[in-house]
């Protein structure tokens, strides 16, 4: 071995780059592999290799120099992983567990193997099973891609016969197997994290209510206002999920509450999006957190660090901002945090994030969606 | 000009380091001038360029590669500086702010032509006038280097007049000038950061207490438990220094209490050690604080963020530890917020620093003091 690093990071997006920031007070040091010197991460790092997660050497390579490797996407191949695992390098969390995480179906099929609330699924092989499953449940039905959907892509709502055939039909002659769900008639979205180390020590977070728009997260609210037994039971499930899976990292678990019960809608094996309150609005960041699960050190305290805390992404809008401006804007804003990942501009493009923590929440989140509207202009 | 970073900053020590980190949620680029590629601001900055402070020519590099150049420490040459700004860079603070911060003599004139309190003192030229001061206002007395002293260096404690005539004869013989005082008998020490933008604009963070340990600050409380007419006192005094100096960025007042009164000790015109409690403990951190002031930003809200936060400093102990179970050690303690600046343990040497924020004062300084013996060892 040739360490040259205590953590090495597959990609390079916001995600790493909010870990680059929660290392340097531990004095961790930390190796990225980004797809481009341009990239969020690569840009505010001291060490950054240059090379695609897809490419077998260039994942060899970062797990040689590194302690523990992990992730800061879901997109590398699993079959590399374990042929790493094999050889000997720390991979967290493990080839198993980001199989996993990149398959709704194999999660799908986790959750019902160990009892845990589900919408009923069924993983369609064959056009007329989606046409038997939906003509059980009724229409609208929901069709998600097992793989490769975020953001709400890769899921669609179907109103009719026809246009089930059409999707699923098209999404099986590209080898797409799809899941299909009844469309929930949801009342909100939750969502809560949990740590693990290797051991199985696990710290959990607080349960957030999570805001969505156009299939992507707008605003988090911490703690959700939802009842405690709510708190109890998305706690107990988080723990059984990191458990099953031996998960080492964060495991961020996304619900629906339909009817005041929780339904697990997708769980997600690193930081994530639904804890990026946790920077300012928890004792311990979620980016401290995985990596210090990762290197299997203590887990930190997860408690608020204020009654309320909400988050709202910045968005870039459809016309360009001056970005000199907008910041200038935003930070007149009393008590923003404000948390830009390093990217350009594009129309619907995740660009930042603000947080605001306080004792009254009408005031925080105004002030939050004041900040993150500057921000994104428009 | 050929800009390459927003921030430049000159020095890599931890404030660097810790100003690099309040970089990259706000998406500035900083360029460091480090002395060393191995120290702690260098290992952790992305755009380092490596030189000497002293060479005229590194500076008007790195001043001419950013928009606004600041400092991680004073020593700077002056009339380099005020070269660069008659050549039309951005030096915050000025070159006329930096000679203050250098020189215990210019901050003494400065504090009494503004009528504010400070110990009675005089600046000596000749040994016959420390005598004289020494007769007047009794032994012991406190003789300091008006330039070059730092954590308790440069300070004397001298009881006789032998010993006042040998240190300040051999002060002179070395072209140092020394300022002589009365040694305060001192109930405590506190301390308030101000931050200013060029327009005048200025926010004041609490006042805090410092314990000292060797001439090395030890522990932060914040708020300091004084009574108020000091804490607007102080913030009275912050704001007539940084108005009368014409500040850019951070000012760290110090003041000695003395029969319930405050004295000013001594000042610093950039992020400060009194400071590093607001990186958790305030809303803006003092390393963002002062990159919002030296670029021209908005400048952010100052409150405390817990009702008490304790900084413990952590110094090198005098036996080397195994940092890695040093780290494992420290991240037990509940709430314990490490900061290590990428240093080699050496004994008596500034390593890093803890910060503990919440309700119970004597849970939060017994926290803190816990994680900071974990890491200093020995």
């Amino acid at each position: 071995l040739n360490e040259t690093a205590d953590v090495g990071i597959v990609g390079a997006g916001q995600l790493a780059r909010m870990m680059l920031q929660a290392a340097i007070p531990l004095g961790l040091r930390v190796q990225v592999l980004a797809a481009s010197p341009s990239d969020g991460g690569a840009i505010v790092a001291s060490n950054v290799v240059i090379g695609s997660p897809d490419d077998p050497e260039a994942l060899r390579a970062i797990a040689q120099s590194c302690r523990a490797l992990t992730f800061d996407h879901e997109l590398v191949s699993v079959p590399v992983l374990q042929q790493l695992e094999a050889e000997g390098y720390c991979i967290r969390p493990a080839s198993s567990v980001m199989a996993v995480s990149q398959d709704k179906r194999l999660q799908r099929d986790l959750f019902s193997s160990c009892g845990l609330p589900v919408p009923r699924y069924a993983i369609v092989q064959e056009i007329e099973e989606a046409e038997r499953f939906a003509d059980e449940t009724e229409y609208p039905v929901a069709v998600k891609a097992a793989r490769g959907g975020y953001d709400g892509r890769g899921i669609w709502k179907v109103e009719t016969e026809n246009q089930l055939k059409d999707l699923t039909g098209s999404l099986l002659a590209r080898e797409i197997t799809p899941v299909i769900e009844p469309w929930v008639r949801l009342e909100r979205e939750v969502a809560i994290l949990i740590a693990r180390r290797p051991g199985g020590e696990t710290v959990v977070y607080p349960l957030v209510e999570t805001v969505q728009e156009r299939g992507m997260l707008k605003e988090l609210v911490a703690p959700a206002e939802v009842p405690e037994s709510l708190h109890e039971t998305a706690a107990w499930i988080a723990i059984e999920v990191a458990s099953a899976l031996e998960v080492v990292g964060l495991l961020a678990v996304e619900f629906f509450v339909v009817d005041g019960e929780l339904w697990i809608n997708e769980i997600a094996t690193r930081p994530h999006n639904s804890g990026h309150y946790t920077i300012e609005g928890t004792v311990t960041s979620q980016f401290e957190q995985h990596l210090r699960a990762v290197l299997d050190l203590p887990l930190g305290a997860t408690g608020l660090t204020a009654p309320h805390v909400v988050t709202v992404n910045v968005v870039g809008s459809e016309t360009q901002q001056d970005s000199d401006q907008s910041l200038r804007d935003a930070l007149t804003v009393p008590g923003a945090h404000v948390h830009l990942y390093g990217k350009s501009w594009r129309p619907g493009r995740k660009l930042g994030h603000v947080t605001v923590a306080g004792d009254d929440l009408e005031l925080v989140r105004s002030r939050a969606r004041a900040a993150a509207a500057y921000l994104a202009g428009g």
